[in-house]
C-alpha cells in the first residue's frame, strides 16, 4: 500500500502525529510492534506541561483531559525539616496538569478509530528501506502476512529499541547512565498531598505523585540493580514514610497494585532527520523521569514535525530542513533540566555533593530567579 | 600583653577586621606568620562584589579604590562562535569592581599604620591556648623573643594552613578537589576587552581579566599536576588566542611578568566558632577561583563578625551566638555558586557533560531568570 507518511511506532508520539497530520489532510499509516492493549497499558509519565495541554485541547483531544486532568499550580520541594511550595502560576503564569500517559494514549486511540487512520499492531520484522530515496517500511502483520507500505516520508516514533534510529548512518550519540534507579509504586489510596512532593533525603530521593483522586503514585530512589523482591509492601511504606516525613503531615497508605524498577538514563542521538526519515520522541532522546519531560518532549517534537511536514507537502521545505536543529534546541534544554533536577534530588557522590544539593534546594525556594528557572523549565517552555 | 581581640593572620580578612573593630573602639592585635612585604605581594583575586565596595567605602577605605578600581557592569560569557554580555546592572542593579587583592591589602596596611593597631609580622610557632576559657596566643616574634597576647576573643584569619581551624575539636570538614587547575598569567598589556571574558572551549576553560588599564590577567585550564616549565610564553599566547578566539576580536599580547599554577578546590569546616575562637575567611572555607568569591566571602565573614563582636562587647551575644550558622548560609551559597561556575566552564567528564555545559551556557544568555541567577550570585548577595 501507499501513503504520505508511514509512522513507525503507535505510542502517544506516533498516534498524535497521525492525528495532527490527519487534521491537515495528510494521510498516514501506523506500524506498531506491540498489541494495542500493550501500548495502552504502559505506565509512564503523568505530568503534562501547559503547552502540551493547550495543544491537545486545540486539536480536539481535551474533552476527557479537562474533566479528569488535575491542574496543579506547582510542586512541593522538601528536605528534612523543610517543605516549600513553588507556585508556577505566580512565577511564570503557567500550570501543569496531572493526566496519565495511559489516558492520553486511550484518547488518541479513540480519535484514531474515529478518523479511520490505518494502524497495524503486532507488526514483526519491521524494517525501513531507502529512506534517502523512495522510502518504504516492510513488516509481517498480525496475521503473518508480509506487508509493505510505500510513503513520501517515514517518521520513527518507535523509541530507543525500534529500528528507525539505527537507519541513520554516522549518527552521533550522547549517553549518561545514572547510578540509581526509581522504584515506582501505584497504590489505591487518595493522594496525601494536593500537589507533587519532591523530597531530598539522606536515604535517597522520594516522590509523592498521583494518577487520580483515588490512585497515588510513588517513587523511591534505589540501586540500578535493585531486586524488587527485596521490597515488600511494608518496606515500601516505611521507606516512603521516612523519606517524605514532614511535621504535621501524614502519608496515607493503601493497597499497592503495581511496583517496578525504572532505570534512569539520558540519551540523545543526532541528527533527528536523515533524508526522508524523521525521528521524534524516545527514538531520538531519553531523559530521566525527574521533571517528567519525556512525554512532553515527544509532543513538542511531533507538534514541530507536523507543522514541518504539512508545509513540506505544500511545497515549503524550510521548516523540514530546520527540523533536526530546531527540535534539538528543546531536546538539549530538557536534557539539561532533567539532569539538573535529577542531580539535585538524588543522593550520589559524597557528602560535599549532598551539601551542594541542599544549598541549591535552599536557593531554589528562597530566590525568585532560581524559583523562576525551575518553574519555567518544569511547566514547559512554550511550544 | 593584653587586648580585646587577638587576630591570627594579617591578610585582608584580619586587617579589615582590625580596622572595623577599631572604628567601634575595640582593641585588637594582629599576629602574622609572614613578612608584611610577603602578605602585600600575594597575587590573588581582583573582583569585588558591590557589597564589598560599599563596605570598604563606608569605613574610609574607598579613596584609592574609587580612583583606580574599574567598575564593570557585567561579564562576557563565550563558547566557540558565541560571545554574550551579561549586564548585571540591568539584571540586578549591581555592578562589580576590578581592584586587586594586593591593592586592598595595601590600603588596609596604610589604615592600620595610621590607626596604630599593633601587628606582629614574621611570627613563628604561633599557638592558640584555652580558646573556650581565657584565650591567649603565643608566638616567637621577628626578633626571636617569646610573646604572649591574652585576649577575650581569638579570631582565626590565618587561612587553611594556619593553626586556628585545628583548634576546633570535632569539627566537620567538606572537601572537593577539582580535576584541573588554572595557569594564571600576568602580562604588561592593555586589556583586549572592556570586561572579563569567561570562555568555554573544547581545549579547556580560558579567561581574560585585568588588573589595571595597563596590566592584563589571564587564566588557562590545565592539569592539576601541570608542569609550568612546559608553558613557554609562546605556548601561553597561542592557547589564549585559540580558546578566547572570537570573530572580529583580537587578543593583544605583551610581556608576561608572572605565571603560576593555581590548584582548585572547595573546602568548608564547621562550626566557625568554638568558645571564644571565631574563624573567618580561608581558615574556614576555600572556593575555587571561578566567580571570584574567595576575598568577598572573607569580607562578608568579617563584616558579620565585627558586628557580632561589637554587640558582644556591649553585652548582647545574640549575633555572636548565631555567627557560625549565619556565616555558613553565605558560605554554602558561595560554595555552590563557585562550584556551579567552575563545573559549567571547565572541560571535565565526557562529551555528555560538554553538551550539558553548552546547554547551560545557552540558557544563561537567553533566559532572564537564568541570567539573573548568575548576576545575583556573581555581583554578590547583599551583605
Amino acid at each position: 500500500m501507499r501513503t504520505q507518511v508511514v509512522i513507525v511506532g503507535a505510542g502517544p508520539a506516533g498516534l498524535l502525529l497521525s492525528h495532527l497530520l490527519g487534521l491537515e489532510g495528510i494521510d498516514s499509516v501506523l506500524v506498531e510492534r506491540q498489541t494495542a492493549e500493550h501500548v495502552q497499558a504502559r505506565i509512564r509519565a503523568g505530568m503534562l506541561e501547559a503547552g502540551t495541554v493547550e495543544l491537545l485541547r486545540s486539536v480536539g483531544l481535551g474533552a476527557r483531559l479537562d474533566v479528569e486532568g488535575m491542574e496543579h499550580r506547582g510542586i512541593h520541594l522538601q528536605w528534612p525539616g523543610e517543605r516549600h511550595h513553588l507556585d508556577f502560576v505566580d512565577l511564570v503564569g503557567r500550570s501543569v496538569t496531572i493526566y496519565g500517559q495511559t489516558e492520553i494514549t486511550k484518547d488518541l486511540m479513540v480519535a484514531r478509530e474515529k478518523a479511520g487512520h490505518p494502524a497495524y499492531y503486532s507488526a514483526s520484522d519491521v524494517a525501513l528501506h531507502d529512506v534517502t530515496g523512495s522510502p518504504s517500511v516492510t513488516f509481517v502483520d498480525a496475521d503473518g502476512a508480509a506487508q509493505r507500505v510505500d510513503a513520501d516520508v517515514v517518521v520513527g516514533c518507535d523509541g530507543f529499541h525500534g529500528p528507525s534510529r539505527l537507519s541513520i548512518p554516522s549518527s552521533q550519540v550522547w549517553e549518561r547512565a545514572y547510578p540509581f534507579a526509581w522504584l515506582g509504586v501505584l497504590a489505591d489510596v487518595a493522594p496525601s498531598a494536593d500537589e507533587l512532593i519532591y523530597a531530598w533525603h539522606p536515604d535517597g530521593f522520594a516522590m509523592h505523585s498521583m494518577r487520580s483522586p483515588r490512585v497515588s503514585r510513588f517513587y523511591l530512589q534505589v540501586a540500578p540493580d535493585e531486586d524488587i523482591a527485596e521490597w515488600s509492601d511494608d518496606r515500601i511504606w516505611t521507606a516512603l514514610a521516612t523519606r517524605l516525613a514532614f511535621s504535621g503531615w501524614t502519608l496515607e497508605t493503601g493497597t499497592i497494585t503495581e511496583k517496578s524498577v525504572l532505570p534512569m538514563r539520558s540519551f540523545v542521538t543526532t541528527p533527528m532527520r536523515h533524508g526522508n526519515l524523521y525521528l521524534a520522541g524516545d527514538a531520538a532522546h531519553i531523559v530521566p523521569p525527574t521533571g517528567a519531560k519525556g512525554l512532553n518532549l515527544a509532543v513538542a517534537d511531533v507538534a514541530l514535525l507536523a507543522r514541518a511536514l504539512t508545509a513540506s507537502f505544500r511545497g515549503d521545505d524550510t521548516l523540514a530542513d530546520a527540523y533536526s536543529e530546531t527540535a534539538l534546541q528543546r531536546v538539549w534544554r530538557c536534557t539539561h533540566f532533567s539532569w539538573w533536577m535529577t542531580s539535585m534530588l538524588h543522593r550520589h557522590g559524597d557528602d560535599f555533593d549532598a551539601q551542594l544539593q541542599l544549598a541549591q534546594l535552599r536557593r531554589t525556594v528562597s530566590s525568585v530567579s532560581a524559583a523562576t528557572e525551575l518553574a519555567d523549565n518544569y511547566s514547559g517552555i512554550p511550544l
